[in-house]
């Protein structure tokens, strides 16, 4: 056992919000038996990944390792930590675990890549744990803003690791488990090796609020609003969702749910027990024969994604619904960071409508499902571990996260995806770096963060995109004049000509004067006929267009 | 005169934040002798215009009608409101009026497009007026976050209107003239059309506070940190500049300036008389002669610009000088909506140099240059117009603008781009509807908002390109096979073959089969052969990308 050391590598979710995925290991060094605790998506966008459909960590490096790995543990099921079990299973192969929501969730992932529903196991909580290699993993109850979230409890021959997945400190929390301190105590009693621990809200100051004080506050602005209004927080959270949905119910009006991912996830939520005491729902057929202050719509798209339910309603229409001066829609949610321009555009074409737009600035209608900073010292002062590892930020709120923990006198230490953690001795140290990245699902193709492929579509969508072609004869003769067609860019510039015949004349005139060895090297020849496009189209509208030229030769 | 009206046209502010244009009319209806307000530019993103340089407003209208345009009024120096003075001038060729310091920054722009520094007319401020066709123009000096912004008296036959320009309330605004209540309630005690308002922190609901305010802040900052700190503002933010020069002075740090606007900025205001007492500066070249702890650099990129030098700094490097653990980065600035990522970027670079960062949201070290909700109100109570007309906001600053006065029994009129109002009665009422956008600087060109290029640039960076060429010989047969050449999408696919072969596969056998009157007609053949590539990709990656068609007929 002397030679086995304890491993801990994040491969996503470490120096970012999103994409969760940690592997530990346990066994001789290159020979661990492995665990993976989540396995989590980050969403594209237009700046960095445009054209992408979904950011999936790239789990090379245990794909290599598949036969060494024991199981997969699925904290909860929001999307960064669940979302892409079935576009990763394949290649993993290993058993995956979780509670009964989280699994109806991943099945549901699952199914959709044909795998069978016994490729998750619903896993009861904690003092039940799972044997899997040389680990016995428990799931913790712990609140976060989904049902079922879960801390692990990771037993290994080197000690108990503590993994809070994520979490906030709430003791009411409407739907779920409250926070349990002496639970979190006891689990710590006999020490804690490490504790690798939520960050994201590393920087908010004051102590976290319960779920159980926005109740009141929506009950009471449901029922001072005066036509119909329209709610939005994410579906996931059925807490808020169950919440907002009371709330109405107190306030006489009727829940109507819009928004496939929010009939899907109450269904879930009721499937699996969670929810029982869900207001009865009107559906949108319904709606339009309800005096408009007697509706309540619960709709998807808290973050301003164009095809949610608050985009549709605040571009006209959804599923026969209208909004109109008089009604009021509610963001019950915080706009992440990225999202506002999204949120922006929402609210000022409800503004164009008339209707009354209240977000979360007043604080009142929204509570965060992550622990503040005083949260993140109540855990560490319940757990003591004998080291910190933050998770769950960026770089930024790592750092700050090791840096409170270091004023308290426990020691942490700051890894980023791909840095791999010898927890072994009493001093946590680095023991290798991992090449990593993120794997894009394009379309139905995983590529790799760095072929290539979006920063082509990157330059394009920036410089515009110039076909040119151009036929050789057999005697590698030019057959005519070169041809070009162009993309992305304006008709005409500086010549007051269109640009299309600028560069042909351009491209034409060198092909007059080219030398026959440039005439008969297919690499020499494109490679003039690109720049000479480059140069002209620079001087005729100031940029360098993407080219492809493409040369027939008549043989 | 009877038939002379009054008329307000936004071509560009109102319902968006930035690139402010307002157009006011006197005369007869379609004949008006007009002033234009402002000539701003607004900043592309990659979300909506990828590749487009600056955004300014379409003067198509004004264009037009350019010869019944008397003058071009400029209330301040910053780029929403001067910067398309260059770019748009030799199509409205109407003389220019600004202020001093204005004025300096407007000539060097109009210079660089090789205009005369007599196409800017330096203006004094009021009581000293313009007379320019119908219209007396003064420039009130007001305090806002750059030097010498003014809000205008402008006097019309049919009555006066006060154009507030961008504007706070502040009384000791450190550089710049202090906002003078009394001034405002005399300007308006012969009665006030139209109050033409600042609309931006509408939603802001606690006064604003004073430049004097952050001082004290960041010089007792300054004085507590350890190791070289950086600082950064809007360059134009000259007070702010000063102050935090004036901090460092006191704090015994040796003021380095970084960044081209931030030493033209400070060149301007010098020049123009408006610094007198900024501390000395030090180059870049002498930084790491002097202790670390004495150097305050003051740069620009408080939004995170990709190429300024901020930027650069938490890339590493900029112009010889690295930052290193024990320094720390200060934003003395807000980060406006959409520029999140940029900002957050910076801020996880410098955490990984171990770099610490300080920003805005204790609230110590940054104060708004915009009016405030009660400051609005304070506005409106001076000049008790007959008529509110918000502008310079979102719709939703807009409408919520009007609400605000009309609760004070104000009237108001939300008007955005385009729309003309008709001022001549006692109610302001829509005249016209105006078809404006914007218009793109890209490159060396000015194309249309709906050109249709952006928006191509956009299709590709979402989907990819596919060039496809194919030769026709003089019988209208295929010469060989079509060739495919793919940008910015995936090697290959489901087939598990190069995604070019299969494209170029599948369209052979399409033309082995094709009709004669097909392979005759270039158009018929150009349909079918991008529609065949399109499937075929979106069944190999599931993508369906961009096609540019060539086909090549010998003869």
């Amino acid at each position: 056992m002397s030679t086995s050391r304890l491993i801990y590598l994040p491969l996503g979710g470490a120096g970012e919000i999103g994409m969760n995925c940690y592997v530990y290991g346990y066994g001789p060094a290159d020979a661990e038996r492995l665990i993976v605790v989540d396995l989590g998506v980050a969403f594209p966008d237009m700046d960095g990944t445009p054209g992408v459909d979904l950011i999936l960590p790239d789990v090379a490096w245990l794909e290599e390792r598949r036969n060494q790995i024991d199981g997969i543990f699925i904290t909860h099921a929001h999307e960064d930590h669940v979302g892409a079990v079935g576009h990763l299973f394949e290649r993993l192969g290993a058993p995956i675990y979780a509670r009964a929501f989280t699994a109806n969730i991943a099945r549901r992932k699952l199914s959709e890549y044909g795998f069978s529903e016994r490729t998750v196991t619903t896993t009861e909580p904690w003092p039940h744990v799972v044997e899997s290699g040389p680990f016995k993993v428990g799931f913790v109850p712990i609140s976060h803003s989904i049902p079922e979230s879960s801390g692990l409890v990771i037993d290994t021959p080197a000690g108990r690791i503590l993994h809070t997945g994520d979490f906030k400190i709430d003791e009411t929390p409407g739907v779920g488990e409250p926070f349990d301190p002496e639970l979190w105590a006891s689990l710590a009693k006999d020490g804690v090796k490490a504790l690798v621990c939520d960050s994201t809200n590393v920087f908010s100051n004051h102590p976290g609020r319960s779920e159980a004080e926005v109740g009141p506050e929506i009950e009471k602005f449901l029922s001072e609003a005066t036509g119909m209004v329209a709610a939005t927080t994410f579906a996931s959270n059925i807490a808020r969702v169950r919440t907002i949905a009371q709330a109405a119910d107190r306030a006489g009006r009727s829940v109507c749910l819009l928004g496939r991912s929010m009939r899907r996830m109450i269904e879930a939520a009721t499937e699996t027990g969670i929810l029982s005491d869900f207001p009865s729902v009107v559906s949108a057929e319904d709606v339009p024969s309800i005096p408009r202050e007697n509706v309540l719509l619960l709709v998807t798209g808290s973050q301003g994604e164009r095809r949610a339910a608050s985009a549709q309603l605040a571009n006209g229409k959804y599923m026969g619904i209208t909004m109109r001066e008089g009604d009021t829609f509610l963001f019950s949610s915080k706009t992440i960071p990225g999202n506002e321009k999204g949120v922006i555009r929402i609210i000022n074409q409800f503004s164009e409508m008339g209707v009354d737009v209240v977000d979360d600035s007043s604080g009142l209608y929204h509570v965060s499902g992550h622990a503040n900073r005083p949260d993140l010292e109540t855990m560490r002062d319940l757990v003591k571990p004998q080291t910190l590892i933050p998770m769950h930020g960026e770089h930024r709120h790592l750092r700050e996260h090791v840096k409170l923990g270091e004023k308290a006198g426990v020691q942490g230490i700051l890894a980023v995806n791909g840095m791999m953690i010898d927890l072994s001795g009493n001093q946590p140290k680095v023991a290798e770096y991992i090449e990593t990245g993120r794997t894009y699902l394009d379309g139905s193709v995983k590529i790799g963060q760095f072929d290539g492929i979006v920063r082509d579509r990157i330059r394009m969508a920036l410089n515009g995109h110039v076909t040119v072609t151009l036929i050789v004869d057999e005697n590698d003769e030019p057959l005519g004049d070169p041809w070009c067609e162009v993309m992305g860019l304006p008709e005409q510039g500086s010549s007051n000509a269109p640009l299309v015949d600028i560069l042909e004349a351009d491209l034409g005139q060198f092909l007059g004067r080219a030398e026959d060895r440039t005439l008969a090297d297919d690499d020499k020849l494109e490679k003039e006929l690109r720049t000479i496009t480059r140069r002209t189209a620079m001087s005729e509208i100031g940029k360098k267009p993407e080219v492809t030229v493409v040369i027939s030769r008549l043989s």
